[in-house]
């Protein structure tokens, strides 16, 4: 299992274009099975799975120590995590913990077949909407600068709606997630159209990033950081355009 | 409700400490009630939160159109969101949701109040383990360097376990919450003490991050970003040194 994926992209850099290898990091499942039952699916870097798997348990108390594990078995080819633990009370835990877990963090958890499967496939032919890349490099700069908040604090993400000529939308967060979501849910209350929009963000851009903007039919998604594997491989299936790392004077164009 | 607090820090800069005052970013839990019942929390920054909790039910699949809210109440001082929607398949997919919402994605989901709980009080009283602040900022710009995955991708977290003198554990992954876990993971499988201890990461510091270094006794927690002021509180209160943006020639320290 690969932990980085080799992709052809298009590098604009200074006003030119360059078809060029770019290698992307891979985003992975890891379903865990916890004494025989699906308990979670962790979403990661596919490297030391056995360590995030320990850990994970540990800092959630499902575990207390580390005779408390009677047996890891991890099957990277399928994506599953066996484990078998023998304390009871942590086990019974575990039930709670689920109800327990609405607390949505930073980065919200999201599931991501259902997310996946509302998407519409097939009626998505038409191009993507054209936004000229200079433009998009400007937009990008001005996303950078726009919150008054990360200049203070340093510790929030933006994330803007734009037509091709400016910023409509703005909003900042300390998690890209709810960052998107303020964006989205103040669109969807002023009845802004978003088919002919464009997303810039300031976080990575995972698959949960990549479908949220796809169940808007959003056409077009900026991000100044990095795209997982996932989110490249959704976004050219479902014709959207994905730029990352638009920042300065260059950019990388995942779907071309 | 503010988005941004003031504290009174020390920030050192070239080798000098100064007392300054910092803004620091908000933390803010809304607890989301739907439909009369308790449905999840998110974890934000205090603005916009009708916008968020719109954007997070559409988002969700929870509601498919603006006409399927009846009511939105926003009481920012209890940090309650009383939301009614009309359409009755959505609501009884909240269910089902709560079930499905088990994919933990790039940075996990996690119960704040849990973990808070388990942490014991009281006997925390020694003053933290000393660190030579000089050597901090060395093993920050290590850090910084270390991941070849990050040279490559620009597309991961990374996080290490330190002893006065070197990094001892390293992990890097698409989530900052999975790179120390896996971190902490590791130090319990191969029996690491870590009471004597410091964790670096290149992950902002929120409360979850906090709660999992502290729930491991470990004394010291440095970032190369921000963190929020719950991290800050939670951090005073439990004595443990907390310092960010520990970045080239300059670190604040947020507890002392």
């Amino acid at each position: 299992m690969e932990d980085r994926k080799q992709y052809d992209i298009v590098m604009l850099k200074e006003g030119e274009e360059k078809k060029v290898k770019d290698i992307v990091i891979v985003e992975y499942s890891l379903k865990l099975f916890l004494n025989g039952k699906e308990f979670v699916t962790l979403l990661c870097t596919p490297k030391s799975l056995k360590s995030l798997v320990v850990g994970f348990l540990y800092s959630e108390g499902i575990i207390k120590a580390k005779n408390d594990i009677k047996n890891i078995k991890i099957d990277k080819e399928k994506g599953n995590a066996y484990v078998d633990i023998s304390n009871k009370d942590a086990f019974s835990y575990v039930g709670e913990y689920l109800l327990a877990k609405k607390t949505i963090t930073t980065a919200c958890a999201k599931v991501k077949t259902v997310l996946y499967n509302e998407i519409e496939f097939g009626d998505e032919e038409e191009s993507p909407i054209f936004i000229d890349p200079q433009k998009i490099l400007l937009l990008s700069n001005e996303l950078s600068k726009k919150s008054e908040l990360f200049m203070k604090t340093g510790g929030v993400h933006s994330c803007a709606l734009c037509n091709q000529e400016k910023i409509i939308l703005f909003e900042d967060d300390i998690g890209r997630h709810n960052a998107l979501d303020k964006v989205l849910g103040k669109a969807l209350l002023e009845e802004i159209k978003l088919e002919d929009k464009v997303v810039f963000t300031t976080g990575r851009i995972s698959s949960e990033i990549l479908m949220k903007v796809a169940k808007r039919k959003i056409s077009t998604l900026v991000s100044r950081a990095a795209p997982t594997n996932v989110a490249i491989d959704m976004a050219r299936k479902l014709n959207i355009t994905l730029i990352g790392f638009a920042r300065g004077q260059r950019m990388n164009i995942y779907t071309q």
